[in-house]
This record gives C-alpha cells, sequence and structure tokens, in this order.
C-alpha cells in the first residue's frame, strides 16, 4: 500500500495548515513515537490525559489556552469532537432554546455536531455571489428574530470561500445580549494570530491536523473560564454494584481524548506554529501575488472578499471548464493533468470551480504550481 | 521532547497489542504518510471516509466486517467513539427503556458513553475476590429484574483481570428475549480469533491502538445488517437558508472519523493481525508459563479466572508490597526498577497489585521481565 503522492507538492487549502514540518515527522519516527499507539500514557498517574506531565501535556494545554487568548483548553478527536464538545455543553444547559445561529458558510461537521446533540441550527444569509459574505447586522437580524438563541456559532475563515466573518462585532452582540458565543478557528487557528478574547468568544475550536501542523485525528476546544466547568465537568456515573467512579473523566471529550502521535507531534509543531502565526501578512502578500497569476491565465475570477484575508482560494474556472468539455477525461482532466506534474490537492472531478491553497509554500514550489496552471491551460 | 522509553520492553498489557510491527512503522515513515494529518482524502470522491477506494478503505471495512464476523463496518475515534455510536444508536431508537445492562468488569469507557448518551448503567455482580468471574446466571438475573433493558453490554475480556465473559451464553439469552447486544472486544478483537455472529451480538467494538497493532486514536464499530442502517444512519439535516444537505455524512460517527495515520497504519497491520490471531493458543501457553515464572518469586498470587483466557494479567504482590514498606520510592520503586532494566508498562505507585502482558513478545524478551522481576523481588 504506497502512498501516491510522495513529495508531491500539496495545495489542498484544507491540508496546506497541517502539513507536517520535514523535521518534525523526521524526530517522531526516529525516536520511537511511533512504537506503540498511545505511549504518552506510560507516566500517566491520574488517568487523565490532560493531566500527565512526562510529557507535559498538562503544561502543553495550558500553553495552547493562553496562546489563542482563552483560560482552559482540552485536546479533542479532531474539531468536529471539539465542536461536539460545545454542542453538548449547550445542550445539556438550562437554556430553553435549543436553536442555535449559525453562520452561512458553516462546515458540515458544525450542522452534525449540533445534529448529534439535538439542536437546531438556522442560517443569516449572506451577500451572495461572488463575495458571499457574512455581514455582523444579518446576524443580529437573525438572532433577533430567533429569540434567544442557545448559541451562536460562526466559522472564522469559511471553507467554501476563505472569508473572515466579522467575529468581534458578532463578539459584541452576543456579549450584550449574553448568548453564548463559539467561533470555529478551524482553518485559522494555528496560521493566523487569534485572541479569542477579542471575540468575546466563549468556546474557540480548532483542528491540529487542519491548521497547527499536527497528525490526525486531533482538535483543540479552548473556553473562557466562565464555561470551562461546564464544556469539562467530570462525570457523575457511580456504578451500582461495584460502586466505581469516574471522577477524574471528561464525558464532553469521551473521558479522555487521548491519541499519542497525534498529539506528540502537535506538540513538537507548536513553536514552529507560534512563529508562523507572527508571518501571516507576507502569507497574505504571497496568496495576493498567487491569485493575481492565476486570474491572468484567462477567463478565471477569485470568488469571496478581496483583499483576501485568509489563504484559502476558491476560483470561479470557465477557462477550465471549456477545456474538460472537449477533453476526453472531462472534469477530472484538471485534478489529473495537475497530478501529472506531482502537485495534488485539487478535487477530483472539479474544473468549473476549484479550491486551493499555497500557504507555508516556498516560493519555488509556487512558481511550480503557477506553471503547472499555465501550462494546462494551455492543452 | 524526547520519547523517555524508546526500544524499551513494553508490558502494559493495555498497549502490547497495540504494538505497531517495526516494518509497518519504517514503512509508514519512508513512504510519506507522514506528510499531511488526513492525506487518505486526496482521492475522496464522496465526501465519506468509508467510501474512499484509493487507498481502499471501502474494501477494509468490508474486510474487518467480514474478520469479526459481522456485516457492515466503520472506522471511529477509538473503541470509546465506537462505544458512543451505539448508545447513541440505542438512545435514539424507539425502546422505552434508558436502563442498560453492563457487566461488573467494563470499562470505564462504557459508562462515559452511556452518560453521554443519558443511559443509565445497571451491574450484575462478579463471584468476587480472586476470581471476579462474570456468570451468564447473574446476567439473566439482572435482565429480568430491570426488565426489557435498551441493551446489555458484556466486556468480552476485561481491563480489570483479562477474564473472559459469557459472551456466547448471554448472546443467546438476549436473542431470546430481542435485546440489542453488544460485545466490547476492545482487548480480545486484533489478538484472539473473534466471530460475533458466534457470540449473537448486534454490535462489536473494537480497538485498533489496543488490540489491532494501530497507531491510535482508532477504533472500530461492527455491526449486523439489522441494525447497520441505524447505528450508520446518514445525517438528516437541512440547512434552512443555504439548503445545504449532508446525506454521505454519518452523525454517530461524527459524519466521517477521519484519521490518516491511524487508518493507514491499520490497513498495513491488518494482514500481520489475520495472521497473528491464528496463534492465540501458543500466545496463551506462553502467558500460562509467564504466570508460573512470576508466582515462583514468592508471595504473588494471579487474580482472575484460570487457566487464563486472555493475555491480561493482574497479579496480588504481597512480595513487593512488603519492599514498598522500606523502600526510600515507597510504592513507586517497583515501576523505577521496572524502568531501570529498561521495561515499561507497570502503573507508576503500585506495588500492591500489578497488571502486565507478555502478548506478542519474542521469548528473549519474556526472558528478560521475567529476570528483571526476580531480581527487584530480591531487594
Amino acid at each position: 500500500m504506497n502512498y501516491r503522492y510522495k513529495d508531491f507538492i500539496i495545495i489542498n487549502p484544507l491540508m496546506r495548515g497541517g502539513i507536517i514540518p520535514k523535521d518534525i515527522s523526521k524526530k517522531l519516527c526516529e525516536e520511537g513515537w511511533m512504537d506503540a499507539g498511545y505511549n504518552v500514557c506510560h507516566d500517566c498517574i491520574e488517568g487523565q490525559s490532560g493531566l500527565i506531565t512526562k510529557p507535559n501535556i498538562k503544561s502543553f494545554l495550558q500553553e495552547v489556552a493562553k496562546f489563542f487568548g482563552g483560560d482552559a483548553a482540552h485536546h479533542t478527536f479532531g474539531c468536529r469532537a471539539a465542536q461536539f464538545a460545545v454542542m453538548k455543553t449547550i445542550a445539556d444547559s438550562e437554556m430553553e432554546s435549543k436553536v442555535i445561529v449559525v453562520d452561512p458558510n458553516s462546515h458540515y461537521t458544525t450542522h452534525i455536531a449540533a445534529e448529534m446533540c439535538g439542536l437546531k441550527t438556522v442560517e443569516m444569509p449572506h451577500t451572495g455571489h461572488p463575495e458571499h459574505r457574512v455581514e455582523a447586522d444579518k446576524v443580529l437580524e437573525k438572532i433577533e428574530a430567533v429569540k434567544n438563541p442557545a448559541l451562536v456559532v460562526m466559522t472564522h475563515a469559511d471553507p467554501y470561500h476563505g472569508n473572515l466573518a466579522p467575529v468581534e462585532e458578532v463578539g459584541k452582540i452576543c456579549a450584550e445580549r449574553e448568548i453564548p458565543y463559539m467561533v470555529n478557528a478551524a482553518y485559522t487557528g494555528g496560521v493566523k494570530p487569534i485572541d479569542m478574547k477579542s471575540f468575546n468568544a466563549d468556546f474557540l475550536t480548532l483542528s491540529a491536523h487542519k491548521s497547527m501542523a499536527s497528525i490526525g485525528p486531533l482538535g483543540f476546544l479552548v473556553t473562557s473560564s466562565e464555561w470551562s466547568n461546564k464544556a469539562f465537568a467530570k462525570s457523575k456515573t457511580k456504578t451500582d454494584w461495584t460502586g466505581r467512579a469516574f471522577g477524574k473523566k471528561i464525558p464532553n471529550i469521551f473521558g479522555c481524548s487521548i491519541g499519542a502521535l497525534p498529539l506528540v507531534s502537535a506538540m513538537m509543531s507548536f513553536t514552529h506554529v507560534k512563529d508562523r502565526v507572527k508571518k501571516w501578512d507576507e502569507e497574505m502578500k504571497k496568496t495576493e501575488k498567487f491569485v493575481e497569476s492565476i486570474e491572468n491565465l484567462g477567463d478565471i475570477m477569485l470568488l469571496g472578499e478581496r483583499p483576501k484575508g485568509h489563504h484559502l482560494l476558491h476560483f470561479e474556472t470557465p477557462l477550465f471548464w471549456e477545456i474538460s468539455k472537449t477533453h476526453k477525461r472531462r472534469g477530472f482532466f484538471l485534478a489529473e493533468e495537475i497530478i501529472k506534474r506531482e502537485i495534488v490537492g485539487i478535487q477530483k472531478g472539479l474544473s468549473k470551480h476549484i479550491k486551493m491553497s499555497v500557504y507555508g509554500l516556498p516560493d519555488p514550489d509556487i512558481k511550480k504550481v503557477e506553471d503547472a496552471f499555465e501550462e494546462i491551460s494551455k492543452l
């Protein structure tokens, strides 16, 4: 079972922020971290991964919370599990409403997490084609229409166009009305500087394998101190015959969400991650330049807001759509032609709209990507 | 951040079945599988990991189901998430009762999963010290006392003593009464031959990082055809403004439970796993011999049923307890002395009772473990 894309340039926008630095993956391999499925548990005393100090998961979680401007953090089985923990917290709270207000650019996992917890999502409109922007006054209108929603969710950078939601303004609206507020930072936390206090957010959900240079599945839930006791509440079970209790275990994250290698990779990558967010503006400049070169190829237009506030790019590509009409591989030609050039990440079958990213790529690799699209545009 | 136990012999009984064969971890490193958090998604067409054919996750899941005697399988974020999916299925079903009957040797995750889904667990008694055996007639008594429980759960081999529960007899009892039946095979599936049809089980939960030689977190839920549509029901959400639906996503497993490296490791290890279960009797003989040599050291007694039906060993060790009373490191001496001898896996702080396993270890390594305990017994 070979990996088909060894040493390819990855341009899948959902993966770019998750690429594991070569020196880290080398270390993970060489140092023996791959020997057993949960070898961070060797020195677990308390029966809760968040309390392990060798390796120092406990202080790492505190660092993660601090880095994102929060008060408490736990690691989860990906951002979807972090969102589930939030929804579960809300569903179990005393709020009467089971309706949550969610932006229309949200990831599917937000809706799945809500569905799992018996919450109903309602969306406000975005500004429509081609920008698809979410505006704070529309969020406010929806909040007022719903009356006392149980939660408001904003997707910080969205997975469709890489637009940045007005997270600060919505945070103010929620704070004034005392509505719990979650920001899904799966696509931003770990690439762009984030301070959830400036968002007035109660919950921040993160994806380590999407944006924190980590092996998956791994995510984090960061909360304010106000919500941490609820989100990370300990088990209340006491078994009837054996009388066992599990007072260190946190049900909202399955007791503890152990997974050694992903967690170790995130811990090793964290210095790199803290460093790279400082270079966000530089990355955005590279992204703008890349957009220009792709649009210059012909009938291609970037969707979403401009200038870009995020590295995820969504292009409308009539140029490639035209080619696909006569190409023997039809809509598959684009992904396949890109792969021929040792680049991977264009969704198979798509040629009318495509998503990509060059986040974190060195200039020569970006040039290779530009050249590849230029060659293909002339097919 | 160095791994403290590189090339140590691991005797933690929860880890032995999860050890990744050296050639597999080498392959994972060399072939580039560690480059991105979810690189099995490059060729995803349908938006559901269970339907990916490059690499062939779809056929792998079918193989997993078949290997364990089931009809359908999905990968999950560990066995705890598989148990959650079962509990959620039961909680969402039309059964009136929210009470489930669980064996008293169950893992804590069974109770956490129940707690997450609003189900109440009740236990039948075991036979008490030193055997702690679960007997089918006690299970029946509890089922009758509860009247129509929503689910019966048996922990195939338990995490306390490695006893085998009477899964076939309980299966018959459940089948006759049409009570849904789950067997938690976290400690057996992947080391011991299992046919869930012979158990009459509706659900089998598995841990890849505990017993299937895999990187964690990864588990599997295998179901009968009767329950697969319920357990793996697709999302019913339709968003109100964007009108999005997520018809390929399975809420009980978070949409899809992607995590590339753990899944790839399990796929690569599967041939090895299928092969090694055939050597179970041989492993049990080695285990019995090891028990004998440890008991021969002095005041030490194996707990749980005899002969052993599983590799997990739990010893009562007054011999070490006596030493700890005068040792300057007190109860910590045992784990620390073992570590000095490049062996890891005795829970820190324990000397009165200890758990371990030599499953899958070559004879010279078992000898090293025996020698280590002998030396320590003379401290």
